[in-house]
């Protein structure tokens, strides 16, 4: 339904991964050093292995750009894998005679291994954990810096941070949203609270002597944004049910929750929603609270979106979980290998990603325009034609 | 993306709710009555206002089926409201020239009230409301009875029950999933502990006796599902994406988990997922965990689906939250109307209907089939060829 | 992708025909008067049989309209069946013990009753014939006078005309669009030729003697429009293979063309483009031609739409054709039923309506808006900003 | 609504064309070089200029494809532009502070040009061009080699021929449909009579002395299929509405016809539909003709599909069209270049590309299936099911 649409395409040690965005407008400003910024972004966090540490995506805008604009095309973007050469034989696309080396028989519980060998019919699960992986985030998170920049002219901004690692929780309070990104950017596990962050390093540093891998929750925000986004009329409108499709489909998602989230439940209807005042503005309507996370009944408010997103530990263990061998129904351990201990700094990142994807197709499907000359003053007379509402009722 | 779509009409209080459901196989045997079925058991639970025991809901096969059977073509279904006379002159489609009674014009925070009356510019936000009630879940309820009695030719269930109201927490394990719906039809809240439901009617009375609203969290079940369902390959076929966006969708829910959900952010790796065992049948695969929820990379493992989802309070008090007379822009009391306490027994059967609609897509989209001739055989083909994984990791 | 979304839902001489079109902006002006006009112009024309004359259709409007404006959500209208006392029995959704009157073993040649039985594994042909029927236009064409109305507060106007019946052909010039569908609706074929027409009517008496039938051409035209609807930057954006799409999915249509049509295959380059010429208003262009028919590129021009269609006769003959009677798989006649000769100026009508939801899809596409307050202006900035090519070039 | 999507991005000058398809079953055999072969047939044609010549497309598979096999991931193409040296600069997407040459300002009649500049708020139209430009159809042709291969393994092939070029029109039989291809791809102009071509190749040539462009009509075929792809149950499950949809949204294409197509408005009923008799096999059905084109009520018969497209001339010519320079609003005559003379054998081979979209599209949707493995039994088990109409009604 939306006007703004993409595909994605790669497996993690293939040629490249490659992703088209369609339905962009036209004159939006943008660099390929724009998404490289997100695209390193992605990589922070203490926690993350060798790969990581590796690859240094370099992100190549393909079509749908000129002379730094976009044009009102598709965009194409690239990131060709940098370690192909090591790779080329075991994943190359013609038909290959000799012994298929790296072949995987043995499933790794907790990932798409065996459910996606069965459904595909292949018995090689690299064929399944070569496009399962979280490696596809890094070309989302590239669609989704061009949405990004979009909704940055509109004046609306994206931040994340980590609230927690496996049992350590952060409780301090976000401060000013926008530094939030600066000031998580800055610590091991973007989490705000440099106390918090330490005990949050120290605990990836002892799960991972034991072979073990942590979990996590995170927190996305967007910010400056107008009231009226997504809608109640039709359920499939509703804002927070896209805001949630897109948060479970990333990887090792578990839970989403939207403001009070899973605490409205045990809170009374007299403190669960946020009660009304007159504005500063004449004409503005105020709340003192945003525990509805800045959506009601399926429309963005235009206080700050509040999002939580936990995450399962990472599936690929240095213990190996136990597992059989499809060849022969015998147990065996699962696969080992070097991984990640823990990557909810970067999951929360590629929350960001994921969000502004969702907002620009919500504005773009509201406020239509084929250009940004043609988006940016219906945006503003709309701000001005329904003011949102924001949280200083002191009139 | 898929076979199966559909749409809803309908004001609270409008004429009759509508929906259509396109895309359902030829030859499925439903009648009125099963609909009706599911209809009664949105009513349940203690904590229902009056206008839950007005209605008897009667849902009218338009068309779609004809002598017991479907046809193939898509299936509209009707409720009319019995109140409507009381209703005709307020929400009639033709010009009305009188006042208009009932007009709203000070807006319930917690509600779609003030955004949606300034997304669409509506100053009697009546014009909001009677589309954003959760009266429009009755048809969805009865589109989702069709796609229930599809999935059950195929032997796939749905169950729910009610594990949470205020602070109220019914920990009890679910037993046999083939009773769930029994057990918990039969008692006054859904909750499958007797005690634990005896307590959360307490509750409910004791928040009535205040003026004031709970919310809980449901949790909902799909077993005899096939091992394929949803995949890795894309993002937006994963179905727990599809899963989070119908339940995030429903009117007052503020959070979705799948397995350990949030509790997976602090549990290790090693304790979070479900290790693979050798199944009792020769080339079958087995798990004694059934952490995942039933879902690893996208795709239905065949264990049981557990969803939880969390429920915000009803948002209108008796007594009143604070809010503004737009007209005015003047502080003013928010409407308080005769209305339900605590809604998550009937959440928890709307959140069946909606996992039923979802399954039922995902089923066509990887089976197809115009009939249920040519359903059947292909899902009892498949379910040999890639049998689910079981629970019981005996050989 | 779109904005504007609709299903419908009926079977021939089921109990109703229901339609939910979604997504019309809120506060537009709307009566079911508004849809009889257009439901009674669906039933003009000379050769229509004796059901057309039975039956008066009333639409009601179920929801999305209150008080004579649209609220924004989901509008349902239901068209009842005036005859269905007498079909009651033959089309109940409930399970009916009797014989089944009326079944339909032979399939007729030219319709959907061979291969929709086979599809849908059904042996009654009735199962497919009733909804396959083109008596579903009825309610297409009442769901699209909303989009009528929508695009006439915008200036957008539609018509239509026969040009050809079976062998004779009108080449009159079409005139003042503004009275076109005056004109033609004023003759009894919908020809706006009087001596086109009179041939018209008389192969239309021949044809019925012979026990034959007759299809024909119709063109439909959009005017008001402004340029830019549709896009070049991806195929299924195109304006002209949405347009396509309608009309090649309308029964009994085996070809569309716009402009020039077939006709440009054999018109040299020099002669097949509309050249470009300043406009009378400064920053204006102009064309002298409109072999275009209103779309280069896949996006409007502003000039008038031109479509045309061809519809083959319809397959229902008085003189049977040969079939195959399939429970025996004997020869057989075709079931005879007394039919209309030629529909081809309702056809034309149903055109308009199709024509209408695509544009109205389109407008909404690329204005986005949610109430009409919001549209209008956002439309007339656009209209002054990149202004319609004209067809008066003479500055 | 169907499993099989797909994106192309990409600009004429551009680095490179790209394109995604998702939803291929896995273990579908293909290689590069099997794209290629479709890639020089979209080449062939008397009338092509020099850049058909100088490109050798090569296009290369990023993803989607490991060891000759597909892995059910989407599949990314990638076709570089071999000029991209020359025009590195012109069209960079990096911003860029020189001169802009080879910008367009005096808009080419019957191209984009004005309307996409004027929608996208472009003053150098070559902003649209190299968008709107049928170089983007090789990626199309690459992404539809894959789905035809897909075609080919369950019997269902594809072929086309061009029937009329300018004023020359080929009324030769079709002869043997396995053959067609072979036939069309042997002559200069892809039309199957010797005579014919050789006419057509004169007219070419006369058109190019005159400065002149030439249009005309392919036929595309597809023959092999099965009954029942598509549907008369919901006006866009019609499969010639999807295929109309396709076609018309090609580059210069103005009108489309299946079967009699136009010709059918003029045939009584008694001579326009296809009599079925019985089938040589007990339980089939026959006809003796195919006017319907292999389509009715919006599904497959069986019988070979025929589709026929107009094509307009291309719209550059060496005789300058009359334009506006927009900068100053004076007359200016249309950018001249060197282009081709007709591309009507390019769009015939185009043409089945765009077919063998839709028929994947529409198998996939019917028979569902992960894999081939899943697919190829459904296939077969439904032709057994509910046999094709077939040509030879001899009992």
């Amino acid at each position: 339904m939306t006007q703004l649409r993409y595909l994605t395409a790669g497996e993690s040690h293939g040629k490249a991964l490659v992703g088209i965005l369609e339905g962009v407008p036209a004159g939006l400003g943008i660099t390929a050093e724009e998404l490289h910024v997100e695209l390193r972004r992605r990589k922070l966090g203490h926690g993350r292995g060798a790969r990581q540490k590796m690859e240094d995506d370099a992100c190549e805008i393909l079509s749908g750009v000129r002379h730094g604009r976009t044009l009102g095309s598709p965009i194409a973007l690239l990131i060709p894998n940098r370690d192909w050469r090591n790779w080329s034989e075991i994943m190359q696309s013609e038909p290959f005679e000799g012994d298929a080396r790296r072949k995987l028989e043995v499933p790794r519980p907790g990932h798409a291994d065996y459910v996606g060998g069965q459904k595909y019919r292949h018995t090689d699960m690299r064929n399944v954990l070569e496009r399962a992986s979280a490696r596809e985030t890094a070309i989302r998170v590239a669609l989704a810096a061009v949405a990004r920049k979009l909704l940055r002219e509109l004046g609306i901004q994206i931040g994340s941070r980590v609230i927690r690692i496996g049992e350590v929780i952060d409780t301090a309070a976000t401060g000013d949203l926008n530094k939030l990104n600066e000031r998580a950017d800055a610590t091991a596990v973007r989490c705000v609270d440099a106390q918090a962050a330490g005990a949050m390093v120290q605990a990836i540093e002892a799960a991972k002597k034991a072979g073990d891998t942590l979990g996590g929750v995170f927190e996305v925000y967007a910010w400056g944004l107008p009231l009226g986004l997504g809608s109640h009329v039709h359920w499939d409108r509703r804002i927070e049910g896209l805001i949630a499709q897109a948060f479970m489909s990333l990887n090792a998602i578990k839970g989403v929750e939207i403001g009070l989230g899973f605490g409205a439940a045990g809170t009374p209807g007299s403190r669960a929603h946020d009660e009304l005042f007159p504005g500063v503005e004449a004409g503005t309507v105020a709340a003192k609270t945003n525990r509805s996370g800045g959506i009601d009944g399926g429309i963005t408010t235009g206080q700050p979106l509040v999002i939580r997103a936990a995450m399962k530990p990472i599936a690929t263990l240095m213990s190996a979980l136990h597992s059989v061998r499809l060849s022969t129904g015998e147990p065996a351990d699962a696969h080992v290998e070097r991984s990640d201990v823990c990557a909810v700094p970067a999951a929360a990142v590629i929350g960001e990603s994921l969000l502004a994807l969702v907002l620009a197709q919500a504005v773009l499907d509201k406020f239509g325009g084929d250009s940004m000359e043609e988006l940016l003053p219906r945006f503003e007379e709309w701000s001005r034609a329904a003011p949102a509402v924001t949280s200083t009722p002191d009139r």
